[in-house]
C-alpha cells in the first residue's frame, strides 16, 4: 500500500529546491542549481528505494527496477515562475508507488524525472531526446532566451552522466499530472483520465526595422518593429476567426525588443509564437496563417521578417488498455467523480508514446491556475490521484 | 583660432571610451565605468587647458573661465547603443573653442559635459538637477529598467564630486549637436540653427492581467497584458488621427513582459510611452487619449492599468540675441547653405533655458541616423559647426 504521509512529506521537500515567490512557487528551471540540487536529492530517494539510479547524457534521471518493468514519472524542472505541483507531483507519486511495490512485493516499477520539459531551450526536450523525437546534436545548438546553448547548460551535469538508458526495457509509461486548467476544478470531479493530448508548434518570430531616434524620425519614416509586432498581434486574432475552435489557443509570450530604450524606435523584435490544438490539420492551417500575415506586415511597413526552426509535437491519442487500467482504478478511488478529457497542455507522455503504451491521469488544479507561483491542488486530491496511479500499476 | 585637427582627434579619444558594435559605434550610458573614465578623460583635458574643472552631485562636469562666461557643451553619456557624436560633438566642440579663446585671449568660455541626458533614469536627468526643473531627491528615487535607482548610480561617483555650481556665474549657454533626423542632410545644408525645441512627454504604463498556462487557459478567459498592450499600440494610432501633426511622433520603445515564456499567458507589462510635438496643449491632449484608451482596454479585458509618474518637458524658444549671434556665424562660414529649423530632439538646453539664456547649432547627421551605431557625420560638416559655434562665441 502507498504511504499518503511519506508521498506529501517528499512532494513539500522537493518544493524546497527552488523554493520561491508567494505561496507555494518555485523557481527551478532546467539544469539550474536548484534543478540539480533536486536531481541529487531525488536520485538519493530513488537509490533508498532499492532503485538502479541512471542518468542520462540530457540529465533524464531514472530509478530503475530489474528486468522489464512499468515506467511512472514525469519532470522535475519547473517554468521560470512554476508552482510546487507541476511536473514534481508526477514524479514523487512515482517514487511512493515504486517504493511501495518494492516493500510489499509488487510489480516491478521505474520513475523518471524528464529534463527540460518546460522548455528552456525547446519543448519537452529531455523526452525528446530519450524517445529519438530530436537529436541531441540539434538540441545541443538550441539556446534559450539569454543565449545560452543546451550544450553548455547539460555541460554542467558533469559526473551525473552515466549513460544512455534502453528504452525497451519499458512496459509502458503513465504520467500523473495536475490538470492545469479549469475543467476538473469547475466539475467538481477529483480525477481526469486523459484521452489525448492537444499538439503544439512553437516558433521564434524576428521582425527587423531600423533603429532610430524616438524624437526626430517622422512616423511615416519609420520602420519601428514593435509596432509591427502589434498589427502581427491583432491581426491574428482576425485571421484565425474562421480557423480555430474554442479549445484552440494561441499564445505571444516571450518578447524581445532591440534595444529597448523609451527614446529609441525599435530596429528588432524577436518573440514566440505558440498555438495548440487537438487537429494536426489545423495546427498547419493555422502555421500558413502566421507565416502570410507576418509577411504582408514586414513588406506592407518595409521591414523584413524571420521565422526560427518549428518546434512542436503533434497530437497523440492515449493508449487503450493503459486507459482502461485508469478507468478502473478511477471508479474504485472516486467513484462516479471522475471524468475523460483530453489534455490542452503538453507533456513528455507525448514523447515516449512513440516508444510504447502511454496513458496520463489528472487532479484538479485550484482555480485553473498553473504555471504560476499561486498553482495548487488540494491535499486529499493529491492522496487520490495517488492511489489511483497505484491500483493501475497494478498495486492494491 | 580653433584648430580643428586638434578638435578632431579629442573626438575620436572620446569614442574610444565605450567604443563598441559597428561604424563608430558607443556605449557608454550614464554612470557605467566607460562613461566614469571618459568624463575623467574630459576634466583632465578641461584643466590642461586653464579651466577650474568642478563635478556637482548628479556628476555634471564642468571646466569653468574666470568670473561670468559664457557656456559652452553638451552631454558625453550614451544610449545603451549609441554613436560617436551625440552630445560628445558638443563637448568636444566647447572644449576647443574655451581652449582656443585662452590661446588667444579672447573671452572667457567655460565648458560642460551634462550627465544622463539620454535619460536611463528619466529626461535629461543631469541638467534638469542643475536647473532646479527636478529635485535632487526626487530624481534619487527613478530607477533604470533593471530596477538600479539613480542614487545608487551617482554613488559611483565617489571622490570626483566637488559641491555645487552656480548656476548664476553664466551670462548664456550654446549646445552644438548633430541634428539626429534627416532636414539637414536631405536638403544639403551644412548648419541648422535651431528656432525651438519640441516638448516631451514619457511615463511607463503597466497593464496587470492575470499568469497562467499557455496551453490549458481558453482564449475568452485569458487576461493577457500583452495583448492589452497590442491593442493599445494599435488603437492608439487611430484614436490620434485626429490631434496630431506631420511633426508629431510617438514611440513604445521598452517593453518588459512578465514572466516572458513561451508557455506562459503574460501576466503583465511594462513598457514606455513618450511622446513629443512643439505644442504644449497638444502634448496634453494627446496625455488625456493616452490613459483613457488604456482605461478602456484595461476594463474591456478584466486587466488593471496603472501609470508612472509623468516625466517631461515643454517646448522651448531660443533665445532671440544667441540665435542672431548663430545666425551671423552661419551665413560666414557657410554662406547661403545653413538654414533656420526646429528641434525634434530634446536637449540640455531645454532645461538651461530656464536659468540664462540659450541657443542651438545643429550639423546634418547622414541618413538621418543617430541613436544607433550607424549614426555619422561628415569631418568637414563637424569643422564647419566648430567654426560656427567660436564665432558665435566671440572667437575669429
Amino acid at each position: 500500500m502507498v504511504n499518503p504521509e511519506r508521498f506529501l512529506a517528499d512532494l513539500h521537500k522537493l518544493r524546497s529546491f527552488g523554493a520561491s515567490g508567494v505561496g507555494k512557487g518555485v523557481v527551478r528551471p532546467a539544469y539550474s542549481d536548484a534543478d540539480l540540487a533536486a536531481r541529487d536529492w531525488l536520485g538519493a530517494q530513488m537509490r533508498d528505494a532499492g532503485l538502479d539510479v541512471q542518468t542520462d547524457g540530457m540529465g533524464n534521471l531514472f530509478g530503475l527496477a530489474e528486468g522489464r518493468s512499468l515506467l511512472l514519472g514525469s519532470h522535475s524542472d519547473s517554468q521560470p515562475e512554476g508552482g510546487w505541483l507541476d511536473g514534481a507531483l508526477g514524479v514523487i507519486a512515482a517514487l511512493e508507488v515504486a517504493r511501495s511495490s518494492r516493500e510489499s512485493g509488487g510489480p516491478p516499477v521505474s520513475v523518471v524525472s524528464f529534463q527540460d520539459e518546460e522548455g528552456r531551450f525547446g519543448v519537452t526536450t529531455g523526452s525528446a531526446v530519450w524517445a529519438g523525437h530530436l537529436k541531441q546534436t540539434d538540441a545541443d545548438a538550441l539556446t534559450d532566451h539569454t543565449g545560452v546553448s543546451l550544450a553548455h547548460a547539460r555541460a554542467g551535469l558533469g559526473r551525473r552522466v552515466t549513460g544512455p538508458v534502453d528504452t525497451g526495457r519499458f512496459t509502458g509509461f503513465i504520467e500523473m499530472h495536475i490538470e492545469q486548467g479549469p475543467t476538473l476544478d469547475s466539475s467538481g470531479d477529483r480525477i481526469g483520465v486523459v484521452t489525448d493530448i492537444v499538439g503544439i508548434r512553437d516558433m521564434r518570430v524576428t521582425f527587423e526595422g531600423e533603429q532610430n531616434h524616438a524624437g526626430t524620425t517622422p512616423m511615416h519614416l519609420r520602420r519601428d518593429a514593435f509596432q509591427a509586432l502589434a498589427a502581427f498581434s491583432t491581426g491574428l486574432s482576425d485571421r484565425f476567426r474562421n480557423i480555430v475552435t474554442p479549445q484552440t489557443v494561441w499564445t505571444i509570450g516571450h518578447v524581445s525588443l532591440h534595444p529597448n530604450a523609451s527614446s529609441i524606435v525599435p530596429g528588432r523584435v524577436v518573440f514566440s509564437m505558440q498555438w495548440r490544438d487537438a487537429q494536426s490539420d489545423r495546427l498547419a492551417r493555422m502555421e500558413t496563417v502566421i507565416r502570410a500575415l507576418a509577411d504582408e506586415i514586414a513588406e506592407a511597413r518595409g521591414l523584413t521578417v524571420s521565422f526560427g526552426p518549428m518546434l512542436g509535437l503533434d497530437p497523440v491519442a492515449m493508449d487503450a488498455a493503459l486507459r482502461a487500467c485508469l478507468e478502473d482504478a478511477a471508479e474504485k478511488e472516486a467513484p462516479g467523480a471522475w471524468r475523460m478529457m483530453p489534455s490542452g497542455a503538453l507533456h513528455d507522455a507525448t514523447n515516449v508514446a512513440a516508444l510504447m503504451p502511454v496513458a496520463m491521469v489528472f487532479v484538479p488544479s485550484i482555480g485553473g491556475i498553473s504555471h504560476a507561483f499561486e498553482e495548487d491542488t488540494a491535499e486529499p486530491d493529491l492522496v487520490c490521484g495517488l492511489r489511483v496511479l497505484a491500483r493501475a500499476a497494478g498495486l492494491g
